[in-house]
């Protein structure tokens, strides 16, 4: 018998036959001896509808009120799930975030959870009763109801799972897993079945879109078992887990890529101190991320290239906050360039074993790809290319890591 | 300066553009430098929408989950309004039932009002703040929402505005106030300016549905002075209040009926004690409400015919009742008649002026109507007559009294 946090999205709860198919896989873990607690997204498309009527009314509306407002798409949802539930058999109850009560931090419209009162709820899960939970949402500080933001209800999953102390916290969606790649692109892709925190966090914030990074940021600290798996196909998924867990380690885990990142190059800025913070701090201000920097070393001594990259869609900004901030700093010229992608190839086993990197560089070159900018971390090496080889550069790197599947 | 409670019903708040209209008409009180607390329902549609969900998953669905549903329909409306309301300049904010508190004896789908802690909401008004209040729902002791069941949102514009002390409640709706009778049936009927609680209960429970039995009570018993009023045309409605507060007291206030009476009659039933209990105490026991009673002397000391309505919709079960009961209960046959209609002349001015039955007698005989039953309380004669009469009637009753437009 296990404690599970099962947690499905939108388009699994999209209408009434599929509400009602999430509540077979509820009875099944049921029927199984687990107990049993599922966060449920509001059917999709409601929120959508909830999210317009505000603007509709006025584009800059109260955080607050937005949140009461689209709050509801979930609270129907839990009532509908308990319905289904109760009409097979299966003891349920609905619990909205008030009434768990999940305390947030207050922050309408992306609030954090500071805290899950669990007591009751899990009195009831042990009698057998399944606890169906409202994601995305809390109480704060001012008895109201606040919004953890779009995606948020991973969060909620993982966050309830880490405060029941669940053995795994089970997140359905619309894939059947992590891949070692994007499997559009690569047809080889294999499916992964575990991966450590670490490399998700890498593979979630360079563009493998299937987890919320906020969610696996919590699932990493409160150490949750967290399993990714498709609502719509019967099949194990990914595990995402500790490092202690996985027995055989991969010296790389997956090839990852991001279409949303602009390349700025500031040619001939004086090579003295202070010229990097003169200007990253304008671009910091105006709450523009910067990603990879790289400076070239000084070739007469005094003057430098400073290349950086910021998201694509903030290139516009970017360009008027430096030349706006152009009496303090100098350069010769600025050249933007958006067709550019960041591959990525993340592993743990990187740590302990040298020349990762080289086969990275190797392969690219063999298939005659410059790379510009090149950025690492412990287990995460990063080259930006062009945009135009994305396809090419990773079905090179994934077979040159053996990922391809038999 | 006054506190007043405005309520919106389903139509009011129908669409975006609605919400909007009635936004202005709250700002046009608050401009007016009144303390304004908005009492609101579902978008109409939305509830029924919601409802379906429910039946679809299950015909029989736990009330607990179906109020969890259906009261996100209220939590909208009420987000919406405060947009709008801040949009146009007017502080505003939004209060779900369970944030009031309005607490319920949590009876789920049909709960009654228990109490309401205004204070919070009663410090904000008097900042100028607008308190825009879900109807229709509250939170029970099992700090579950619950519902007060259709219609439930006048209870709850009426229980507020006595929790607030408020010098006035107004009940917006789609007719633009409370006529002296129906006015599709007599084109001479009259909107009236002013009428008594009792007036008004009379007027509503046989057939007048302006507003809910159970709201008009509650105001009674709490002397919440209510106004109905129209909200799509700008004109002053009905003011339901204490007797003291009209000077000018009508003999007759209006003519109602009810086409939703069936008669029974049974024939020759012994003329001795206990008949009556055991006739009315098998309906009662099956929940079937019996209205009207007569019981004819009897003719030769022995047997007598009773004679008694019930709704329209309860008959064929009676039937089946009393049918049922016939071993305990002797009578010749029983005859059946649903058509029927029940029409009452209304007036706290009778209590105190004799011929006002008679005129009423006076009048359907000169029209030839042949009267079946008839049964009088302090303010209130009504007749039943066959049905095919109750354009006849109402137009004769309407001007005899005098209650015609000029």
């Amino acid at each position: 018998m296990a404690r599970i946090v099962m947690k499905f999205g939108g388009t699994s709860v999209g209408d009434i036959d599929r509400i009602k198919n999430v509540a077979q896989r509820v009875k099944r873990e049921v029927d199984s001896g687990n107990e049993v607690a599922v966060v449920v997204s509001a059917m999709s498309g409601v929120t959508n509808q909830l999210v317009d009527w505000c603007k509709q009314i006025a584009p800059l509306h109260d955080a607050r009120e937005y949140d009461t407002v689209v709050a509801t798409g979930e609270q129907v949802t839990i009532g509908l799930l308990s319905i289904a539930l109760q009409e097979m058999g299966v003891s349920a109850r609905s619990w909205c975030g008030w009434q768990v009560p999940i305390r947030t931090d207050g922050v309408h419209g992306k609030a954090r959870i500071m805290a899950i009162d669990t007591d009751d709820m899990a009195v009831r899960m042990a009698d057998g009763q399944v606890a169906v939970v409202a994601g995305f949402q809390g109480i704060g500080p001012d008895n109201r109801i606040s919004t953890l933001g779009r995606g948020g209800s991973d969060t909620s999953a993982v966050a309830l799972a880490a405060a029941l102390q669940a053995d795994r916290c089970d997140i359905y969606t619309d894939v059947d897993g992590v891949y070692t790649t994007d499997p559009r692109i690569v047809a080889k892709a294999r499916k992964l079945d575990k991966i450590t925190y670490e490399e998700m966090l890498e593979l979630a914030s360079v563009g493998a879109k299937v987890l919320q990074t906020r969610s696996v940021e919590m699932a990493m600290k409160h150490r949750v078992r967290v399993q990714v798996l498709s609502s719509f196909v019967d099949a194990p998924g990914t595990l995402v887990c500790d490092e202690d867990e996985i027995v055989e380690k991969e010296l790389v885990s997956g090839i990852a890529y991001s279409r949303d990142e602009a390349k700025i190059t500031l040619v001939r800025v004086p090579d003295q101190p202070g010229v990097a913070a003169s200007i990253f701090g304008p671009l910091a201000e105006a709450a523009i991320n910067v990603d990879m920097i790289v400076q070239n070393v000084s070739d007469d001594g005094r003057s430098t290239d400073l290349t950086f990259t910021v998201g694509k869609a903030d290139l516009d900004r970017a360009r008027k906050v430096i030349e706006e901030a152009r009496g303090k700093l100098s350069f010769e010229r600025l050249a933007a360039d958006p067709n550019v992608v960041k591959v990525s190839v993340i592993g743990v086993g990187m740590r302990s074993h040298a020349g990762i990197a080289q086969k990275m560089f190797q392969t690219l070159a063999s298939e005659g790809i410059n790379i510009q900018v090149i950025s690492t971390s412990e287990i995460k090496i990063s080259v930006l290319i062009d945009e135009k080889y994305t396809e090419l550069a990773l079905r090179a790197l994934h077979a040159a890591y053996d990922l391809d599947a038999a």
